[in-house]
């Protein structure tokens, strides 16, 4: 390869929003999605992987970001001939920007083949090409269970059950809610001040989503949004929807006075206290009625309101009344949700790097999707399901102290003779063939203090070393270096760390692996 | 959402060379991977995440494939314009098309903060803008580990013994071959015959991917793409290098003499025979001789050959000399080798579907990169590195008979009364809170034989049946399938079915934690 000129070299940097994970953070995510997918089997899903991407048109354009540039999306077209089929004439492509799109284009592609009810969980990056901010990633990774063929609400319910489990599972009691909302009630107070019909879709999914800012926003933020419009801290516009003073008050009675502010609670839930000490069967209730009003005359309002009955009824029956309310603000941001939705909030607070209080907010969402699967048959597929925010949620478990997991380090091999590289390899072979992890020292053995310095690093519990001397009587020399830096720090000068030389130990060569092996036993906690 | 219309509906199709991965597949994958990285593991590698695209400069552009618009790789550019840096004049991103460019870009990035040598393993998809076919994807998934910052050979040796390990860990002892070749030889070789020189680098390059694809074309077709060029079954004319009648006979000898033809074996490893029945020590050093002479003069040759020894040294000294063979037609695509390079050859014949006799060859490779962070940092970081194709790899352990996977059915609770789906539901969370598989039957309830049809279908253990009678008598009826599967078979009538009702049990609600594990205990295997 010719050598680069200094000025063409390249540069070592990722675009914003895009971030790498080192080993610590990968391990403790690898326990954390175990443990949400031990409970998504429990529930009887079952995985499927899709490609990362697909036809721009297959996946459709349902976030919420739509005035960006590509909405949101990454695209590019498909300059492979080959690789087209017949009847494309567009050839775009994009990156999935969820698992819920390619799932329903799955569910079209194979209707035929599959078992109805069809259960799937599906764990995967997605990527939104979004402005990119403090924890605000480009690239995410998504852990969803949905199920698609069928319109009961107990599929809907089943959805808000997985996601308590799942956050149990993950060790969060009392520190969550699921908060449940209803598309269609909204569209029936939408109806009630006069946005129903074909013509105002648009006008209704930009007050849905101003009523989605109200948890970040408040009342305010959302007042505006629902009006003129709204600058953020950034001095970014967002458009409002241009209601007029009457109607942006009807919708913010809706929210602000079903609005319920929710801390984590440490009582035991089996004491039979109900949500956060409130009342939840008697609240079920009570929101019920107040929104009967709120949606009027609209059938599709009653029909949300209905739905919403029957959840409360499933969730008290299970007895999950204490971890899923029911409310009026939860939205959801995707276009494509058609009836019940859903949200999980940990409801605590903790500190940013600068001290900042930091409220979590919510770290996962779903809902009933009846039209998405209908994009491609004509026919309508009802469909419910169910998203995990993994990166958020992992941060958020940092944040409460679940730290970051290390695995044990590598026996180190070290190189007393260079030439006799060959033999150090050897042992360490020796070593791996037996099941412990090894490594010989692979950096300049010249100075000794540098292997041990980078044994130390590593996190080894012990190295081997073997000399001339020890060579020539079948030896090698393992110094143990947990015990060693203990010792360590009780000797007082080098005379007699030479002297008592701590924690090292000959042993025959034949014995290698026995006698590294009761170190490492000596160190399993 | 408004109902789309018929001609504006979305297809549900994939593009070509990208597929969907079912549950059976993906348990087995899973099962793959972790046998992978508990081998990876034991080398003391830790592992690392990078993002699925990159800025395009900073992943380079090192694959075989240049005839091709954007030369393989698929790219974008960045349309927000808050997510590009400062300095980003082009702004074009690229999905990664191996986890080894984006490690020198990391490494490059995090220089003086990373224990070195480093060591990490990867897995993670790639993508490549490739003409798509039969088991040729343009999404696939790879496992990589790779050392950085050490020029020692041990490193390379080690990588060889990882990858042999590796295919053992799944199975495959005396099924494969590593094969070990030495891009600086082959620079030697290019040299003798003139072709030395920065001026050459470009034919270099065109003449190695032509060795590389001996295992596939034979010396015929080696010798056109040496030549003038030649055009595959489909048509499609690849440029040769246009070597004259003499050079191309070197270079052909150079290759085909050593080339070796490796059978599976299935002798016991332990009996001493050598490499697939020869005597692989003697061999090692015969091809080495034979190499001296055609390198002739040439340095780099000279340094090619000395590593190789090194190498051959390495191998016999940790007894992996029986599945590691030195061969002369080992090159590898990738531009940025630079030393020693590496494939994982499965070695054994199977039949595709339409019962033609396929040949695996390579399931993984690798090599030395000395340059590949220098591109950044303008210092030469030297490294070297391994890579598994999982997905290739998976296919053919599907052909050896290793099934895929199905995990255990839930248990599926049957509804009898629609308006009762509450107390089923909550029979449900009773069973999954107690660690059980189970789901709730959310199909349309009207047909209970559609119920045990789906109850059959998704492999269920046991189904759980509630009626008036039960409930008014706090029972509930277990339906044992898998013994009811084999007590209808020697039933013989429907009549004597009713009477017997087999394997079927009613017990107390109370009970049923306890009951359908009993069920669930009897079929464990």
């Amino acid at each position: 390869m010719a050598k680069p000129n200094k000025d063409a070299r390249a540069q070592a940097r990722l675009p914003k929003g895009l971030r790498d994970i080192g080993s610590s953070e990968l391990r403790a995510q690898a326990a954390m999605l175990e443990k949400i997918r031990a409970v998504y089997e429990r529930y009887g899903f079952e995985p499927l992987e899709t490609p990362a991407f697909e036809y721009t048109d297959a996946l459709g354009k349902f976030l919420p970001d739509q005035d960006r540039p590509n909405e949101g999306v990454f695209s590019f077209q498909d300059v492979v001939p080959e690789a087209r089929g017949e009847k494309d004439s567009e050839q775009w492509l994009s990156l999935r920007y969820d698992l819920t799109a390619p799932l329903a284009r799955y569910v079209a592609q194979n209707f035929q083949d599959l078992t109805k009810p069809f259960r799937r969980y599906a764990v995967g990056n997605v990527w939104r090409n979004e402005k990119p901010g403090p924890g605000r990633f480009r690239q995410f990774l998504q852990f969803d269970a949905d199920t698609v063929g069928t319109d009961s609400v107990a599929a809907d319910a089943e959805m808000c059950m997985l996601a308590a489990d799942t956050l149990e599972a993950l060790g969060l009691k009392g520190k969550y809610v699921i908060k449940v909302g209803n598309r269609k009630v909204l569209d029936g107070l939408l109806e009630s001040i006069g946005l129903g019909g074909d013509e105002n879709a648009a006008k209704r999914l930009i007050v849905l989503r101003a009523i989605d800012k109200f948890d970040r926003l408040g009342a305010d933020g959302v007042q505006l949004l629902l009006g003129p419009g709204r600058k953020d801290e950034s001095g970014d516009f967002t458009r409002g929807a241009g209601l007029g003073a009457m109607e942006i008050k009807t919708v913010l009675k809706f929210i602000v006075t079903q609005a319920r502010h929710y801390e984590p609670v440490s009582s035991d839930r089996d004491s039979g206290a109900g949500l956060y000490g409130r009342e939840v069967i008697a609240d079920y209730e009570s929101n019920l009625k107040a929104w009967e009003k709120a949606v009027g005359t609209s059938a599709r309002g009653a029909e949300g309101l209905q739905q919403l009955r029957e959840l409360a009824q499933l969730f008290v029956s299970a007895g999950y009344q204490d971890r899923i309310d029911i409310t009026s603000e939860t939205v959801r941001g995707l276009e494509y949700y058609t009836g019940p939705v859903f949200e999980a909030d940990l409801t605590f607070q903790t500190e940013d790097d600068k001290g900042n209080p930091v409220r979590f907010g919510s770290v996962g969402g779903g809902g009933r999707y009846d039209g998405l699967v209908e994009r491609f048959t004509g026919q309508k597929v009802p469909a419910t399901g169910f998203s995990i925010g993994v990166s958020r949620l992992q941060a958020a478990l940092h944040a409460l102290g679940q730290v970051d997991q290390t695995a044990a380090g590598p026996v180190v091999v070290t190189v007393m003779e260079k030439e006799r590289i060959a033999d150090y390899q050897r042992l360490v072979q020796t070593l791996r063939a037996a099941g412990i992890r090894a490594e010989l020292y692979l950096g300049n053995p010249k100075k000794f203090g540098k292997q041990l310095e980078y044994a130390d690093k590593r996190g080894s519990p012990c190295v081997v070393i073997q000399g001339s001397d020890e060579r020539a009587k079948g030896e090698v020399t393992l110094k143990d270096l947990i015990e060693g830096a203990k010792a360590a720090a009780k000797i007082e000068g080098h005379e007699e760390w030479k002297e008592t030389r701590p924690a090292q130990v000959s042993v025959k060569e034949t014995d290698l692996v026995k006698e590294v092996k009761k170190i490492l036993a000596r160190h399993q906690s």
